[in-house]
């Protein structure tokens, strides 16, 4: 197998280093999402293809990570990644956001975010 | 800018469908660190070369993300995949790996652990 290695914080060096580094810098939060157990199956139907529109129809969406807890698969975390603020508040403007956010407003239990800054972000891909 | 998506599903398939399917299950976890703030920029040099070792010589080892909470950067968080439990347990065992457990186990206030099952793993590179 063919490893290649690819390293978004080339990408974010990039960006921090452009001549609008303010309107740049990139935008990364974490979401803690719980989601009521008896439609979760429907939740990542959601959640799936709004990540999925977001990553192809979105320039300024860099990286979408989504877990759920082993132990308790209704807790989810989510990892995302924006070219910047901007590109975070043109996501939250599109169509396949805003069918994620009504489909699931009944689905959500609970939504805490947080602000993160990157340290490291390496993956390899086959 | 010419976007290339990448998606570690579709690793995450490949090792799935393998004919050693049991030992390929990718094996993910959250780990949320709280450092001592005083000694937050030398256990960050840690971090940082345990995940750049990690990435570069370990084919077991497929991503490594790592942010620091905006509001609290003593607050970390890394999200670890590893191809299978059985890269994990080789991963302990590296010497880079070992620098970085003694190097900062004084400097660890807490450490919590979590393993997490995929849901959706998209990233672009420019």
């Amino acid at each position: 197998m063919h490893i290649k290695i690819i390293s978004l914080q080339i990408f974010f060096c990039c960006l921090y280093n452009s001549a609008a580094a303010q309107q740049s810098t990139p935008y990364i939060r974490i979401a803690n999402i719980t989601v009521d157990t008896t439609v979760l199956s429907e939740y990542l139907i959601f959640l799936r293809e709004g990540i999925e529109a977001a990553i192809k129809k979105e320039p300024g969406v860099v990286s979408m990570f989504a877990v759920a807890d082993k132990e308790y698969p209704n807790r989810i975390t989510l990892l995302e990644t924006y070219a910047s603020i901007a590109a975070y508040e043109q996501h939250i403007e599109t169509a396949h956001f805003k069918k994620y956010k009504t489909g699931t407003m009944k689905m959500v239990q609970s939504l805490a975010l947080k602000d993160v800054t990157p340290i490291a972000f390496h993956s390899k891909t086959p």
